[in-house]
């Protein structure tokens, strides 16, 4: 038992006694296979650095759209590494369940509503029983237009407190959360089994975010809670720097991308700036996976190129 | 009646028929006087472009702190121009009462909260019944600290919703509501009665919302919600400019001011940094004054230099 004394207390939910005989599930087998592949848990000391192959990346929001094409290429791209990728409903993200059928020990889908702090919790609770550490977190969660509920202004007149609240909760306050539980985590992992120095928070971001490139107007619930998730963003990179966390965080423009956050709006997009999501999420990977410790706060487009603020 | 018919339709509202005759409120009386005086309301066609000697100044957040102070010196340090005081609870507004006792003609008192969307409404409804325009709206609104319920926060891990949701509603969402609904007061005003060729927004925000200056970290409710007043100010002064209205907005760093918001945390401003409200309010009135199309959308601090966003 002493081996199983070394995992987190909590894996213990996933061992059930049954007549005398301790029975593992599938789930913490293939856990502890990996683990001692990957030299973890051969000591009880080393449960604090875990080192998974490849690294454990979370992707929040990743139903559909740039999400998804994150976990699609960390999982095809790569021979290795380990993805939770997090969505309202679990049941209804079909295209992550495909996904899963494929990589079933590779993927790990877990509810995660960014307004309902309670399931950001669970998720933590969740990575840390089943891999004890993170060295990638994808915010790409937001809300532009939602049918009824949400639409980008067009002028002043139009602004309504509902919508400047809820694109707040959802862009903004959503990933802070979201960081603030999976801070140990990303602690614990550092770039350990990855090629990085570091753990990588990336925030899927919007060049429409900037004030400094304001130029346009309108879409000011949207516009709004963009800025403040680059004044939060880069207020956790300042602390996570003077603490010396193995840890970086930074922004990202994914450029205009073909979804359904930007298809009410693709008209207007000049021939040839409209990206694959492939491509989007291709130059963004780029961008991570060089992440290094000066790059800590700062605000790229998919090109690399720094944004103002 | 000729004369009568030439103010809003809603000033009627003011006047009540008795006996076959009319009479006249006292504060419409008044107002009538000061139109008069000011040339406004001997023409019907001027009533779309009202002009008071000095002025209409609105101060939202006028109960205390700098947004008091500003109410006594639009008052005391000239002979002419009339202001409107909101604050949230105006019987418990001594400080203004006093102002009221000695500038009774000239000082307005009216209820507003910038949680309650309708008292917004109400106060741009009374604004119009009374002067038909504003020349200058300074939103002065803004909480950083209430015990029990909000606390500026230390680090990450302290990081809470509802924190991050009220100091938004607040300091964010209240001032944009509050210029929605002025924005025909202050578009009929323009400078007139003024030595301005525009009306002026000037929304109190503060150095801590600069992402480009953040080097501290924490606050991180205080300053998101800062950050998105800068983007939203920002924007609608884009607006503003397209449409050719006579009409900037402007965003202001008072510094760090002696009242009740900076008082938790004084202890470690250096020594000839903390300014009196007398000071920081001259200066930022002195910006004010001197306001250009050319400044709109600008963020100012105390000392007329740009602040980076
Ligand atoms: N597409 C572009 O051109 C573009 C440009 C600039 C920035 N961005 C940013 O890139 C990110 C990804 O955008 P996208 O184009 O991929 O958008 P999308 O296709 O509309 O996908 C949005 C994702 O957010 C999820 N989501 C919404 N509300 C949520 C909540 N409360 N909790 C958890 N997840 C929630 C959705 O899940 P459900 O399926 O459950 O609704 C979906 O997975 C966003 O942050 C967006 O602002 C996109
Ligand atoms: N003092 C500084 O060092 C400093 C530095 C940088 C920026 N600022 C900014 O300058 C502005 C003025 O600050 P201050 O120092 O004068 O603060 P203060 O003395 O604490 O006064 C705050 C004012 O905001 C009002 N207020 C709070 N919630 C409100 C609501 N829901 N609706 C309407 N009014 C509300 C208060 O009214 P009640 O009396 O009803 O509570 C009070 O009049 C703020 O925007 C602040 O962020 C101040």
């Amino acid at each position: 038992m002493a081996f199983i004394q070394s995992l987190p207390l909590s894996s213990m939910n996933t061992l059930a006694k049954s007549g005398g005989a301790w029975l593992i599930s599938p789930s913490l087998a293939t856990a502890l296979r990996r683990m001692s592949v990957a030299g973890f848990a051969t000591s009880s000391s080393s449960a604090s650095s875990p080192n998974w192959e490849g690294g454990v990346s979370m992707v929040q929001g990743a139903s559909r759209g740039i999400g998804l094409e994150f976990v699609r290429q960390l999982l095809e791209k790569n021979n290795e590494g380990y993805v939770v990728a997090t969505c309202r409903n679990p049941k209804e993200a079909t295209s992550l369940s495909d996904l899963k059928n494929r990589f079933s020990e590779r993927l790990f889908i877990q509810k995660l509503d960014v307004t309902d702090e309670a399931t950001i919790e669970e998720s933590a609770e969740s990575v840390r029983e089943r891999y004890g550490s993170l060295n990638l977190l994808i915010n790409a969660t937001g809300i532009l237009s939602i049918p009824g509920v949400l639409q980008p202004e067009t002028t002043l007149n139009k602004v309504e407190k509902s919508s400047l609240m809820l694109a707040y909760e959802v862009n903004a306050v959503g990933p802070i959360l979201v960081m603030k539980h999976m801070w140990p985590l990303l602690k614990a992992g550092g770039g350990s089994g990855t090629d990085r120095e570091v753990a990588v928070v990336a925030n899927l971001s919007a060049r429409v975010g900037s004030i400094g490139d304001n130029r346009l107007g309108g879409w000011h619930s949207y516009r709004a809670s963009k800025t403040a998730l680059n004044q939060l963003t880069k207020n956790v990179s300042v602390e996570l720097g003077r603490r010396k966390d193995p840890v970086v965080c930074i922004l990202l423009h994914p450029g205009t991308v073909d979804t359904d956050l930007s298809r009410p709006f693709q008209r207007n997009v000049p021939e040839g700036k409209l990206f694959t999501r492939e491509y989007s999420v291709q130059k963004l990977l780029h961008i991570i996976n060089n992440a290094k410790k000066q790059d800590n706060g700062k605000f790229f487009a998919w090109d690399g190129q720094e944004i103002p603020w």
